[in-house]
């Protein structure tokens, strides 16, 4: 029942796309002539394993398998999704889509990594053109959600949809852009910005390191989360977009940048900015700077999602598709009180733990509040009621810590109804890695209004649910640790 | 005691230095002959007041005072820093800098917040050349680090150390040029950046929000963090810095981008861009566009906190400077055991917030953690203690929630030893907004080798403190909730 998919050259482009397909499900069939390319593609594995599956707030399905084949006609047979990612050099492109197109179902999205071509160059003389497009990817390409979906010009048939629709499911964004140019967007924003630092550097204004904190201690952290327009929307104030235009517009006729010209790329500049490099990033391995980066790719891009904000709210968009297929989904009619239920079903992200890869203390309580929310939606307190006005809040918690669990652990949270009736409900939660119990979480809650922030009854469906799971519950054996307090014997 | 900035024109740039000095602790007097400047201040204060504060963990010290002046003599009297913001144009700035010079103290700093200019012209005819420089900030000041300081070329007297650390002291990084360029650096790239997107929404290519996709959801959340080098430094792999200058330097010169060009500045492309830009944003107003601007940056820089790195790291550089002087850096030693020991005083910070405000029930917890990491440290189980390799885990955790907390209350912390003996140790924990208490944590602990991951004892040093405290806080009243169990009779 899985779906498969084709990496065709299998460096850290092609790897990330590997990566990204696999922990979300798909099979993937690789090729690659270079003897090094299972071990890369197993570095670049390993990195994304312990970053992407604990970005949503939902276990990923189970990983497909990735096979390596001896030639890619072998590759690509059964794949719905070929990614080609080949040097760039329009002549080994071209081989290639010839042998892909061979091979391949007809129906099969065709895209390419280039960072360069347009797509009306890779097409030239393929016996179906329109199944090519570019699709080019972001390193990590197992992390950043930028695709951009460039198909010929003039071309909006049924693949694209297809296309886009198996991003969104990988978490990806399709840019699609309509019409082609050379490098397509944002690469030419890189290349333009590159070329300044160069000259920069060059002309001795500003070190490698120097120009990285100019970038990120300023626009750099401006532009991860609202981009270019939208923060000089910002920086406009009330008097509007025009008003900011009117202001900023003619300095672009001012002598500000050496843009017009091309700095020379000689021996000497490559020394130096390597020379400069080392020094600013040479205490790190790249293997180190690749996890930092990781790291904190994670926790900003997680961040963004509590507030449901630019690459956040792409993450929280792919969880509802997940969540649609998964028992992360059902409600409670679905739901046997005859057991406790399952709550969560999640994967401990990077930026829940220290720097030892343990999960910190606070986060138990974070995922057990998670589980909480979770049992509250199933009972129907979800957000269309929250905002009639009523929810429940949390008076009481009680957590034993019994185990320890690491970054990248796919934990379950099953919840037990000790009391449930009119304002009251008391919740048993056990945390468990497998069969492995690691925490229980006690909690007593009073409905509340949202209005008056005073105790208050909830509405009669959430009340028959809670109570239904209550009484099936009640017939279960008393939880161990149940009503404990610190101090207590054991 | 308290240090005087002067701010000399209070838009949205020197509102918001002077937000950022008043809520360090700087007293500050205002000149703007805009009858509308006491209102935009007080706009721009009250975005600063609700994200700045908490973006620490320890309090910033209490704010000082703004206060608006008539003259710009009057404005910079006694000042030790004077801000200039006036609008960019140098005939303006001139006659600024000679009002200010007739005034102010020769030692004071004069920063000019000069987007363009070089110091070279702003110190034209000036009576002390040197004391003026250029402290280029980024908007929104109060929050953003990045700080271009550039003075004369060749001048490098202590004036510019004594600017250096005032700035780091209200969590600014200096970017210290010693060659003056138009624009200063970072400027360069917004300049290539803006030209470079003006032209792909003049052709058609793309739209305002597409662009701000193709920046937020790629590389600007990888600059965010490393900036452009250490971003290719990674790309590069081990093969290093000069693989990649190999692989991607000759791209220089193909005909990527626009910017040998400059796109004529119509009033077609400005509607263009406005229209798109309304279509993009215009559902939000500009203040709440600012104030999602202001909760993504505070999630992310503290994010980036956690993980050391970045604005983070200087998030905890900043904080080293502030604990050395406060409440929060004193040892064991100085604390007296006839009370309970103040182990938290902070600001609840937005990234703790749901979407009304209100401090998220996990957060309860990350504080009283926090105040239990800070309790180890004064009794000596410090990082130098927990990197040989004991430390104490949390095996129980009972929390009361009391009371309800909004972002920006400072909150405090008080710790009394229950137990403290061998390898146990039973805190309790009372959390509090001045007199009125938000909640309890009840916490059992147990000392462990961090090899076995098993309980061991705790230094003599670290044991002797311990009991100190548990003998001095066992005279004291038994807290209210002590021992409580779930359930249980109140």
């Amino acid at each position: 029942m899985s779906n498969t998919a084709a990496i065709i050259g299998g460096g850290v482009i092609g790897g990330g796309w590997a990566a990204r397909f696999a922990l979300n499900g798909w099979n993937v069939r690789v090729f690659d002539p270079d003897p090094e390319a299972e071990r890369k593609i197993a570095e670049v594995m390993s990195n994304a394993r312990r970053s992407l599956p604990g970005l949503t707030d939902v276990a990923l399905p189970e990983a497909g398998e990735i096979s390596f084949h001896d030639s890619i006609q072998e590759a690509v047979e059964g794949a719905s999704w070929i990614q080609e990612s080949v040097p760039e050099r329009l002549d080994i492109k071209h081989k290639t889509f010839g042998a892909i197109q061979q091979a391949c179902d007809p129906d099969a999205v065709i895209g390419s990594s280039t960072s360069g071509f347009k797509p009306s160059q890779l097409q030239t003389g393929m016996a179906r053109p329109d199944q090519i497009m570019v699709a080019h990817p972001f390193n990590p390409v197992y992390l950043l959600p930028l695709v951009e979906l460039v198909p010929a010009e003039g071309f909006d048939g049924p693949l694209i949809d297809r296309a886009k629709e198996i991003l969104a499911s990988l978490g990806m964004y399709a840019l699609h852009l309509k019409k082609e140019i050379d490098a397509h967007v944002a690469d030419r924003f890189l290349e333009a910005v590159w070329r300044e630092a160069l000259w920069l550097v060059k002309d001795g204004i500003a070190t490698t390191e120097e120009i990285d904190n100019a970038i990120r201690y300023g626009f750099g952290i401006r532009w991860a989360q609202m981009g270019l327009f939208e923060t000089y929307r910002v920086a406009g104030g009330e008097a509007g977009m025009k008003h900011f235009m009117a202001q900023f517009g003619p300095c672009l006729s001012w002598p500000w940048t050496k843009l017009m010209d091309v700095p020379e790329f000689t021996d000497e500049l490559v020394d130096l900015i390597a020379g400069q490099s080392d020094e600013q990033s040479g205490h790190h391995s790249i293997r180190d700077l690749e996890r930092i980066r990781d790291n904190n790719l994670v926790t900003m891009m997680r961040g963004l999602k509590t507030q449901d904000w630019g690459a956040g709210a792409l993450l929280n968009a792919q969880e509802k598709i997940m969540r649609a297929g998964s028992d992360m989904g059902a409600q409670a009619d679905d739901l046997s009180a005859d057991k406790p239920v399952l709550t969560a079903h999640r994967t401990v992200p990077l930026d829940w733990t220290d720097y030892n890869g343990h999960m910190t203390e606070s986060r138990y309580l974070h995922a057990f509040a998670d589980a909480t929310d979770r049992f509250m939606e199933i009972i129907g307190c979800d957000a269309a009621y929250i905002s009639s006005g009523g929810s429940y809040f949390t008076a009481e918690t009680h957590i034993r810590h019994l185990d320890e669990v690491h970054a990248g652990t796919v934990i379950t949270i099953t919840t037990q109804v000790v009391e449930g009736a009119g304002k009251k409900m008391h919740l048993f939660h056990e945390m468990r890695d497998g069969e492995r119990l690691l925490a229980t979480g006690e909690h007593f809650l009073l409905h509340v209004s949202l209005e008056t922030r005073k105790p208050s009854s909830p509405s009669p469906v959430i009340e028959a649910a809670l109570v239904r799971f209550a009484k099936g519950h009640g017939a279960l054996p008393k939880p161990d640790g149940l009503g404990r307090a610190i101090g207590a014997p054991r």
